[in-house]
């Protein structure tokens, strides 16, 4: 098969779109953990917690070292590959999908914000020393306040929802600086005397992100792990942040829609009887008319998704390496492309995740499949920005040419 | 307020329908029995398990006596004051909602199925001795075999999915007659000898429905327990049990969405604050324009669903009343106003517990407030029969007039 | 058959609320005048211009007394009535169901802002000399000046987009009054000295509504022909008009939906042949499975139309019938149960109108069937004021319990 | 901009799919054309008929040589380029977006059934005199015979939907060669003596698509214009003619959305007022929170169909330059690529083609703006073969990895 666009087995299609041939290790690696993971995927999910075991799995696979360039020992893969790597393992495990690339996201942050010898220092560490990184950076929460010491800064007060927080080695994190009365973005041991990481997440999805609440007790900032001063203007290129975020997610609201599809087809395979009122002709589930007709619609829901979320992902390529000289412009189309990926991975995953069970049907709710978890955690996740200001982005975006004003969630 | 449609206050709502006098009693007991119920759903509903101290409350509440006529010394309520009980109780609680509408469900099956002596001395034990039904009938399940014994069968094999049947007094039984070709239907202490019943219901939704598995070893089944010997060809007036259990699941459904749509709303109110981009003019979230479109629409799909399940319900107690007079176009047009009712109660359900989220944010998601259990309990519940054969269904009516074969489901 | 919800064949749907025994005889006109109209509805609907022949029969069938209370010599009919006769005639031809319900909205309005002597002999004349009535009432258009002047006004501007204005006997008129700095509401014979038709109605849809441009110049109007004089304050009483014409307008879109249905039925038994790729089990169109989903799925955005327009025609005669006794809170309950009404008829029209193609095919959209004119008509008279903002208004009621601020559109 | 993905003003988002240089000149060129065909589509929408002068200025625009291979004389375009100018030209006529599109597919034919001798004298003949193709192959209608003589066949018959016939050069046929139970494929001047075209095309909507009935009347067909005779197999190659067929349509319809979208753009600028409910803060049309809601996610329908289109026009072209090579499989996954873009191209022209007046309003059904076009060509376009089984097809697919059998739709 060669013509590369659908292989004809369905499964395949999770490993259709092109990529690189150095990056078929890294898939490869991302489908050997996202196997490892399936295992206990259903029970962890139920139980929730920190899922220390998982973490060791993720260090193993050596995934951790993906984003980071080679000249720092890294394997230098394009955010494509990251994302698409991100995409294979929620399939399998959408909350260990996210601890994975909000790792690759601090180090995003590191290369948008940081000057040549923090990346140096920072990213080497990385694969030296193999870290970790969790998130508790949110420029909106004011709580956690800096104060400008002699060399540096004292840290006080707190950061919620930070994931990856429990069990990180390092964190990135945004604070307060009442003088500049604008934030400051820094990086941290998350072992640095006076941080406390309480696991105290407690969402009905995605309940193994580890998204903790840090405290901040006096802790020391040295000025040296400050990557962007409170009073540095954001540039397009450091706003880039929160496109890699936001494609993250949409790369994970995707592999859980994959990944909710391939467990029915699964299922209707190996488990659904035809309904009784479907008549002789319906020898098995999948030849009921009402099963294929629906498996087609939610095929058309993931496939576009999965579409413009690769466009989405070689822009972002091409932006971030655009470095300094990214214009606002292009920043801006970026968004409006990881945008529009986004709102149709949001969609592609609650819908199916929901309405999967229009077709798998009664016995499919036993807990033991787990099949809840799909919308659970979709649903969860999808929430971080709501769905309807993309959309009215996207219509200004398309009725006049606006592009969105940077945020963390544009 | 005389126009009687629409209360100001749209909580209200819920008791909008006109309902007789005698029937406020009702209501008003179940609204009591919700808010008991209330104030553990989310608990419960976490943990499973068998809701022994609930069903008390239910005991206590008066309402099991709700549809026993009152010759027999019950209430004597219609039906649609019976469906409108179970959607009360359903928006705080819809596996206690399911325990009591199918303990109804039984009671109709009595008066569907029963002669003039079984009726009186079956529906005066349930006044007298306080009785909660549960369910073990479905004909199409052939594992449990009755034969033919001196004076009445011998019940052996299993049914599962009996819905309510751990901590029942009495089940209503369905088992294979192989001599008749056929099954008959029966009723049965739960504390007869070589009953058993396993408490193995674990689906992800309706925890708390006592959904057991029933072992029958050797069981003695008198003949004056038989409701419908094997034999007896099904009548439209017996075949109209399908439309009683398949109308109290609509107002199962319907209790769900409005359910969620009050604690939507209260969440709103109370919790949610307006999106950072939306702009100074939206002060507060209930008055972000795309919060008021979603709630418009949400209430929109709510409203018709309970205008349909009201007139199902009327329907349903013209034809009850018409006894063995009943003609087979009669119940198949309750059938049909029956089947249009279910499926806007279902996509109601399905799609407020899915899409409230979209209004209330990532912060709603936190388990303390249990806002999933609307979507898991509608899901699983929905699934009884595939919602796309009841549009086939109301398709060939609608081409065609043709009224749906009579089925458990149709 | 008694059960009265459902007749068996379809078509009677139609037909099902129940009416009073006084309206059968006005439901019986309203068919036979539907049957003649039916005729050459396509012809007509292509060349558009006066249907001056039509408003004839509409003249002859008596259904322009039908509103007109019996004191007066009218039937006396109810809301309920007129809108069933309103969505009757609008199932063969939307565009003359549109005159006659808008002839029944100008008498309304002589009732809701009349005084007693003018309603008697407006409403006599009416009845005496067959008058058709058409509309040139919209308040917030101030193109159209009237000056006070002894024993009167004398009007000079234009009105637009006035429904049934050319061919009409008499108009219902807004002008602003630059004094009062509002808008009277007065009543004029079309053949006024000075008032000129012009028929330069020329949208896609409802071609034949006779919505032509009226011009004053220096029209005489007097005293006792204005129904509300500028300085008076509104009532919840006389805000019932609006009420009132979005109900017609609700009625109307619910025929185009049931016309649209039927009109798929009949092609579909007649005409179509089923799919090469249906597979040799479907011997007719009418046994494709997804033809009958579709069905299906279309009967349940019409049924529930019709549910709760007929729940707010009767609440629109509550309301009527209270008077000057009328309270805000009544008037806005009716206008929430209308906004509900008219968002679902809106759908059923607008959907059903597009989406039957899906099942008829190619073949259907010969010009000769006239079958795009379901989607025309729906589509330029669903547009009279945005669906978006009726669903804002909903949603604040439902969340708030808000009601919607009279206007003419609310 | 560099980024190549999203030009900043939406507009130019028609042509942002990047397009190999050569291909530029029939980008300007289809530009240019659909510039002409603009001034008058409304009125050629409304009057129907021959489009004599149109078809001069495609003629003249040099796109009728566009497919033919450079050693043809020909410009050797891609088929992604082809059907980007069937797009280009859609936007502003789909009518002769389809003449066009048509003309190309017949070239096609020649190209995948004709042998070396036949691709060289018919496609060199294209370009030398000119000839603009027409279809009235259709291998599912039988009533057009070929009897087999010497030196060839004699024809009768008919053929009816013939698109682009009338004004037609040349045309491709199907003929039923009773003695082989099977069907040739041949062409023909539509001149040949015995060949009548009638101009009997009377649709509501592609109204100049010249879509006439052919009849034939004891037509000598040569040997050498018989490009597949009846007894030879179809094989991988051949049978992907019908994927061009379906491309050509999907990028009409997409043609149809953004031409759609563009008219509701330049509307909503240039003429539309905001909503008098929509409170002060929205100065415009385009300011309505709702309005920007609705565009976005009318961008969101066109978006990915555009990207889905593009892909699948790139494997057509691989799949057509690997001419006998061509595996059934390779063939099977152009296909399915084919039916995802199709049925999003087809939601988005209907959707958008109704919908758009939910933005634009009441005003903008003026006949002068022809703006119910785009749904009317879109709805008639669309039916070509039913979505419903395209679905059923992707799902199957999705489910087990089946191929859709090769047919003249699949």
């Amino acid at each position: 098969m060669t013509l590369a666009l659908h292989a004809s087995h369905p499964d395949a299609n999770f490993a259709a779109v092109p990529v690189a041939a150095a990056a078929y290790d890294a898939i490869a690696a991302a489908t050997e953990l996202a196997m490892q993971l399936e295992q206990t995927a259903v029970e962890r999910d139920r139980n929730g917690g920190h899922p220390a075991r998982e973490r060791a799995l993720v260090r193993a696979s050596g995934l951790l070292a993906l984003s980071v360039p080679a000249e720092f020992g890294g394997d230098g893969a394009s955010w494509a590959t990251v994302l698409q790597v991100v995409r294979t393992v929620a399939r399998a495990d959408s909350a260990l999908a996210h601890l994975l690339g909000f790792h690759h996201l601090q180090l995003a942050g590191i290369r948008l914000y940081g000057d040549a010898r923090q990346q140096r220092r920072l990213l080497t560490d990385t694969i030296e020393r193999d870290i970790f990184w969790g998130n508790a950076l949110n420029p909106l929460d004011r709580r956690l306040v800096a104060t400008p010491t002699a060399g540096g800064y004292v840290l006080n007060g707190t950061k919620s929802f930070a994931s990856g927080s429990v069990g990180s080695d390092w964190l990135t994190i945004s604070a307060w600086d009442p003088l500049a009365q604008a934030a400051l973005i820094a990086v941290l041991p998350t072992g640095q005397a006076g941080v406390t990481v309480r696991a105290d997440w407690d969402a009905f999805g995605q309940r193994q992100t580890d998204s903790g609440t840090v405290d901040f007790d006096n802790v020391v900032l040295p000025e040296d792990l400050v990557l962007q001063p409170a009073h540095r203007a954001p540039t397009p290129q450091s706003t880039l942040r929160s496109q890699v975020a936001q494609l993250i997610m949409t790369n994970l609201y995707l592999g859980l829609a994959e990944g909710a599809l391939a467990a029915a087809r699964r299922y209707l395979h190996d488990e659904a009887r035809p309904w009784l009122a479907a008549g002789p002709e319906v020898a098995a589930a999948v030849d009921d008319p009402y099963v294929q007709h629906r498996f087609g619609d939610f095929h058309l829901k993931v496939r576009p998704a999965r579409a413009l979320a690769d466009e989405a992902g070689r822009a972002l390529d091409i932006a971030f390496r655009r470095g300094p000289a990214l214009s606002a412009e292009e920043r801006g189309e970026v968004a409006i492309a990881v945008a529009e990926a986004k709102v149709l991975a949001h969609r592609a995953a609650i819908d199916i995740g929901s309405g999967l069970f229009e077709l798998t049907g009664a016995r499919s709710t036993a807990a033991k499949y787990g099949f809840d978890r799909f919308w659970r955690n979709a649903r969860v996740h999808t929430l971080h920005d709501p769905v309807d200001y993309k959309l009215r982005n996207l219509g200004r975006h398309a009725l006049d040419g606006r592009l969105p004003e940077p945020s963390p969630y544009a």
